[in-house]
């Protein structure tokens, strides 16, 4: 799938899931386009690419709509992570509480500051790096989440991928390079940031109605 | 300017900016293009968008083209900002020193826990919430980064907007809703997540050689 249909159809299911925990049966064209930002003409192709049929005035059962989204995005399956780093972000990361919506199981937490090792964060005991290599292995952990200072984050991504990780989610203030077979997400805040400022100033001014 | 090409436009920025702090004077097309994952040819087109030449076999001059990117995302100016919440999120990003490159300058911290108001978040001193309104005024704030909880983000960003915000960066996991004439950048560590999982159960495997 492109790009921005991935990013959709993870929106799509983001509000799926919502409606489902606040036990609503059904959500229509109307309400996902509304959600995501699009028109409700390219939610229903959508929905046709990834197969999930809707009806006319009813729109698409939740529970149908969530389990097809389940499978194009991979979530039914538990997807084991471990969080490298264990500053303000890290433990921030490693409490949240929306991932197991995902099948995200974050099962280790790590730091080379032995000042931090031992100490709780939420329900995870900070582990030495030493551990890093049998957590992997025992849980067939997939996903690092690197949180990491800049200047160790490319190394320490580097050996992960030599321990089986595939998956990397990156918060350090650097882009992560990984070979092609190896899925990379590099979270970027100062991109995030010159996005936001052009749009305070870019901003649409509300127009006044025709005279 | 269309969402991909503003995007675009931050990498190109944020890649000529380590460039020229590290000294370099030019920039080829094809080193913005590997850095943003497109060919050299899109990263023609855009600069002639945005209005920068290049010369052939030399590529850009950093100076210039930072200039011109530092123009059409509106960084020149300094851009006042608060943090509303300072749990351990809140705390990471009020302390990220990548900010300044932006000239995105946090001049306040909030926190509506009392037990928190006094205490050192990197150079901030975490003030109550009764202090936001003087602080937006004084200092001419217009982004406000909010990481309080879901339950309260959306309430709080509609009292932001009444106080003059008109930029919205929302770290609290719920997507905040603002008038057209505010911006906000929802980030969404679920959307994240889908997305990352989606990318891990679909990467590309090395293709051998033709036999």
């Amino acid at each position: 799938m492109p790009k921005a249909l991935i990013e959709r159809v993870a929106r799509y299911h983001q509000i799926a899931s919502r409606a489902g925990e606040s036990g609503q049966s059904q959500v229509s064209s109307a309400e996902l386009a509304e959600y995501v930002g699009v028109d409700a003409t390219m939610v229903r192709k959508d929905m046709a690419i990834i197969g999930v049929g809707g009806r006319p005035k009813v729109g698409y059962f939740v529970g149908d709509l969530l389990a097809r989204l389940n499978d194009v995005l991979g979530l039914s399956r538990r997807n084991e992570a471990i969080v490298i780093g264990c500053g303000g972000l890290g433990s921030a990361i490693a409490r949240y509480p929306g991932f197991a919506r995902y099948g995200l199981k974050i099962v280790g937490v790590f730091d080379s500051d032995f000042s931090k090792v031992g100490q709780l964060v939420g329900e995870h005991r900070v582990l030495p790096m030493e551990k890093c290599k049998s957590v992997i292995e025992v849980f067939g952990v997939r996903i690092a989440i690197i949180t990491a200072p800049g200047s160790r984050a490319q190394q320490l991504c580097d050996w992960l991928i030599t321990r089986g990780i595939v998956g990397i989610w990156n918060f350090a203030p650097v882009d992560l390079r990984v070979p092609p077979n190896v899925a990379v997400r590099n979270e970027n805040l100062g991109i995030g940031a010159a996005q936001l400022i052009y749009h305070v100033n870019n901003r649409t001014t509300p127009t006044a109605p025709a005279p």
